[in-house]
Formats: C-alpha cells, sequence, structure tokens
C-alpha cells in the first residue's frame, strides 16, 4: 500500500468537510464591501469612505488561553477573545477595525471543535462589525502536543491621515482614564495557569473564585472586552490610547507615552478583579510582578485633557486611575 | 519564594531582547508609506495612488517545512518560502503586495533562532518591497513540543476595483501557461517527511536526490519562488491565475474556474522536479496523490487567450501546459 497524505497525518477530506461548515459562519459576517467569493486566494474588501487612509493593522493571539478553553472543553468563546484583543489593538491609534483573518493551528484533527472554535470567531466578528475576509486552519502533525492548538489574528482597520491617535499630543496635567476589563483578558495564562491548575493541589475549574459567584473557570474564560462602543464615543477628545496586555500598565502605557512624561498610576483608585488576587496569593506573585504581566482589572487606558475627563469618565463608565508628569517616558510605580 | 512569568515558563526579558533585535532588521522593510513607529498597537500604512482600492488579504503559513528547517538546523531561508508563498496567493487576485504581518509561535525559547527566522523573513520582505508593518511573536509554554515552532503571516495588497482578476473571463480554448517551482515550496511536507525523513529508514538530509547535485535537505529546503515579476510583466493579458499550493492543481485551479468550464493539464509538458519522483518512488505515492498534494514542479498557472499565448510564454518563461473546455468547473486527470 502506498503512502498518503491522510497516513502522514493530514486529512483533507475532513478538513475540506470543516471549511464547509465554517464558510457559512464566515459568509454571515460579510457585508457589500466583500468583492470576492469565499474560496478565492485572498479576501477582497472595498475600502470606501476615505479621502487619505491610513490602514493600520495588527497581529495578536490568545496565548494560552487556549489551554484553558480545552481544560474546560469550552471552545465558542475564545474567538471572541480574539476578535476583542485585536480591534481594541489596532482602535489604540484612533482605527476603525474593518475586517479580520484567523490562524487556526493544531496537530490533532478534531472537527467539531474546530469548527466550534471559527464560529465563535465569526460570531463575535458579526457582532463587532469586523468582516472575516479569510484565514487559514493548518493542521500540523508533530508540531503541537496532541489536543493543544493556537488561535491567532490579524486585523486591518483604517483612519484618515490626520486623525491617527499616537500619543504624541500628550501633556503634563493630562490624566488617564481606565476602562474595567473582564478578567485576564488574554495575557498572563502562563503564570495563572502554573499557580491556579498545575502543581501538587491544582484548583478544579469548578472552585468558587472567593468573594465572587464565579468558578475558577468561568473567571479564566471571561471573554476578553471591546471597546469599541466607548473609543467611539469620547475618540475626537482622546489624545493617547493604551491597551493593558501582556506587559501590564507599564509595558503598554510606555508604547504611546512621549520620551519627556511619565504617568503616575494610581493603584488605590480601583479594586483588582478577584481572580487576580487569588492569583497572587495562591502563587506568591509580588504586586510589581502582576501589575507587569495582568491588567488588574484595567483593560483599557484613554489619556485626555484633565477638563475632558468628567465627560469621558461619564460616557466610557471609566474611572479617573492616573495623571501625567514630567519624566522620562516611565510609568509609575515599575 | 513567589512564583512570576519567568518561572511560568515566559521569559519576558529575552523575548524584549530579541524584540529589539528584530526591530532593527524590521525597519529596514519599511518605506516613506509608513505612518507608525515600530512598537505601537497597530502599524500604520499610507494608502497612495488608488482612486477606488480594493484591499486583499491572505494568511498563510509554511506547514511543516518548520520541522525540515530545524532538522537542518537552517532558519534563515523559511522566512523567504512564507513572504513569496503569501506575495503569490494575493498576486493570484492582480493585487500588489503592500505590506505583511508575522507571526511566530514557540514553547521553547531560543533567542538566536527565533531572530534568525525573523531577520530572514525581513530581508525576503525588502526584496519583495513588501513592508513588515507588524507581527507577533510568541512564546506558549506548553503548546508546542519543545523546539517546533509555528510561523505564519498575513499579506495585504492592493487593487483598483475594475481590475481585479477572478477567473470569471475565462472561456473555452483559454490557455494555462505553467510557472516552474523550485521544490515543494510549501505544501505537503507532511508527507515527504513521513516518506524521506522518517520510518525505518530515513534518509539522511545530505543524501543526493537521484539525478542531481542536490542534497535531500537542500531540495526540500529550496525556497518558494516569488512569481510577482513574471505576474508584473504580463497582468494586463491575464484572466486568471491560480498558485498551486495544498491541493494541487485542482484543488486551485477550481478555485478561479468557472462552474461551466473545465481545465485539461497536460502532464507530459513538463517533467516533475526529482524530488517528487523520489517522494513517490520511496513511498509508493500514486500520482492522483501526488498530484493532489504537491506542485510537482509548476508553482503557478496563469490562464491566458490563446493568442496571448506565446507572449505570456516567452515574458514568463512558463509552459503551455493545459487548456479550457466546456464542463462542470472540473480539473483533469483527477
Amino acid at each position: 500500500m502506498g503512502m498518503d497524505y491522510r497516513k502522514a497525518g493530514v486529512d483533507i477530506a475532513t478538513l475540506d468537510r470543516i471549511k464547509k461548515r465554517m464558510s457559512r459562519a464566515v459568509k454571515r459576517t460579510f457585508t457589500e464591501n466583500v468583492v470576492t467569493e469565499f474560496g478565492h486566494f485572498g479576501g477582497g474588501f472595498r475600502l470606501k469612505g476615505y479621502r487619505k487612509p491610513v490602514l493600520v493593522a495588527s497581529t495578536d493571539n490568545i496565548g494560552t488561553k487556549a489551554k484553558v478553553a480545552r481544560l474546560a472543553g469550552i471552545y465558542n468563546t475564545i474567538g471572541a477573545d480574539l476578535v476583542n484583543h485585536s480591534s481594541n489593538d489596532i482602535m489604540c491609534t484612533g482605527a476603525t477595525p474593518l475586517f479580520i483573518l484567523d490562524y487556526l493551528a493544531f496537530t490533532k484533527l478534531d472537527a467539531d471543535y474546530i469548527a466550534r472554535i471559527v464560529e465563535g470567531f465569526a460570531k463575535a466578528c458579526k457582532k463587532e462589525k469586523v468582516v472575516l475576509i479569510g484565514g487559514e486552519t493548518a493542521q500540523l502533525p508533530g508540531v503541537h502536543k496532541p489536543g493543544d492548538f493556537d488561535l491567532s489574528a490579524t486585523v486591518v482597520g483604517a483612519i484618515e491621515e490626520g486623525k491617527l491617535i499616537d500619543g504624541s499630543s500628550i501633556k503634563p496635567g493630562d490624566v488617564a482614564i481606565g476602562l474595567r476589563s473582564t478578567g485576564l483578558h488574554t495575557n498572563g495564562y502562563s503564570l495563572a495557569r502554573k499557580v491556579l491548575l498545575e502543581g501538587n493541589a491544582p484548583l478544579p475549574m469548578d472552585a468558587l473564585v472567593p468573594g465572587t459567584k464565579k468558578t475558577v473557570g468561568q473567571a479564566l474564560l471571561a471573554v476578553h472586552r471591546s471597546y469599541r462602543k466607548e473609543v467611539e464615543a469620547v475618540k475626537p477628545l482622546l489624545k493617547g490610547i493604551a491597551h493593558i496586555t501582556g506587559g501590564g500598565f507599564r509595558g503598554n502605557i510606555s508604547r504611546i507615552l512621549p520620551d519627556d512624561l511619565d504617568c503616575v498610576i494610581e493603584r488605590k483608585r480601583w479594586k483588582p478583579l478577584p481572580i487576580f488576587k487569588l492569583i497572587q496569593e495562591r502563587g506568591n506573585v509580588t504586586d510589581t510582578e502582576a501589575y507587569r504581566v495582568f491588567n488588574m482589572g484595567i483593560g483599557m487606558v484613554l489619556f485626555v485633557r484633565s477638563k475632558d475627563a468628567e465627560e469621558v469618565r461619564e460616557k466610557t463608565r471609566g474611572i479617573l486611575i492616573g495623571r501625567i508628569v514630567k519624566g522620562k517616558g516611565k510609568v509609575h510605580p515599575a
């Protein structure tokens, strides 16, 4: 008997069946701006309404939140995590997300969970009005551990050239408005898993997070919040936007902070979510490390003039968490 | 001692160092159209010179060619594989590739090979005039097998709305011009590895491919050819373009072939590359399977009017390999 692709670990026929199922979900995200058929070599999107368009793109992944999803057997929400994560990222430039492409890689093909991931992804696209214009579903025999998978995505948006928001107009006296996160969002899962779910006495996924009615599984899989509505509501007032992902306040605010300014974050202005407290206590994780890895309850930070603070706070239901002072591009406390 | 990200398997400090090294390579791909700084939340690209722009995007990966690269210890060429693979894909719509984002995921951090992969990727971008506008380098503890990694990318291009090439104007009597491939390009590696490099008597990477002066390693890692120059040289004459990737002639030509036409490929018009012969012989792989998995020596197929065939053949150094007849959207031989 000869060798074929299937025996080598790649099941094209099943992949084709899954793709058919996916295509229905994908097409539901299409708008009149999609000019190509599903399955063409490239997805075509008509760019309309811009005079001097700047395209803004970002690639993100869900990290090892994928492993938590697998452990919980919940596959339909991680797509939303990634759609929102990616969209939030490019919104930090002021851009409006237009379309996205997903990339799903795995070693062992399980038709059902693969389809559920992509269907969840497509549903989130529809909700966020981002067209799922393309993607790749790749079976890579021998690369991932059996059952493990990796989900990433690239989102593309656009903005008028003169309207880019990049932090350069931030001045001393400006303030930072924090928007609440729903949990870890999409960062810090390797540390969270190590502390909560591994070692000698791992917590069961259905253990309650102290002080809440949520299980550990629910808290860890809480969907990455989209800040689209909040950002759109106050966009003309925004001088800088930082999405608090891997690297925490320091790592992310410094991406847009001018070199001659510092940002002082007043941690007492909000209470970190209980899941962070649990991770810190169980893992003996210092504040310094926790604020470097996690968002600690604030998923996005908007920089505005102090005279606009009240309006922005109100319209976004945000919290005044910090202020800008002269400095050297640092975020305090470190 | 408390738990931290490093003990959980994520080495942020080393990642930061690698990113600094990468940033130099990345910035070399920048043109005056890049409007954001390296490290912002999204990469900004000024879209100029289009009246009614259609953006065309595609996500691709290098499959388990990554495993062959690892086996050979050659990390600097797989970036070019992916840049060319992705660019070829969107060129099938007639679009000009503008910018690209890479995604590199792995479990175990080896600073040197990670940097070499991205540097190779950036070098290929520079060569192909595609800006490396962003990307993600993700350490995912426990997801990939140690030492394994996965490289994917998303490319975005643009074209004037009326100039899209989608195969819809292909008519009976039109012909197919094939452009030679350099090897497997980026598809069929799971089968090739199984047949050549695994099992009881794996071939050493430095064994010669019969009838050539190339080693198995060299033949397997031959860089995916970019067809940019060839496509640009004859673009106004092209009615359809098919990039021959996973799925072979049938899987890819059918993506652009109108439902009421068939494409007849005359396999005797060219000689498959020796590496394919070796795989077929060693693995007892049937022609049907081989032509379904591999490109068999033809990496791109251009569809043109028969009266333009000679000009296109000459300008692209292509081979007349097939013709269009009335039918049902099938490719023969199956």
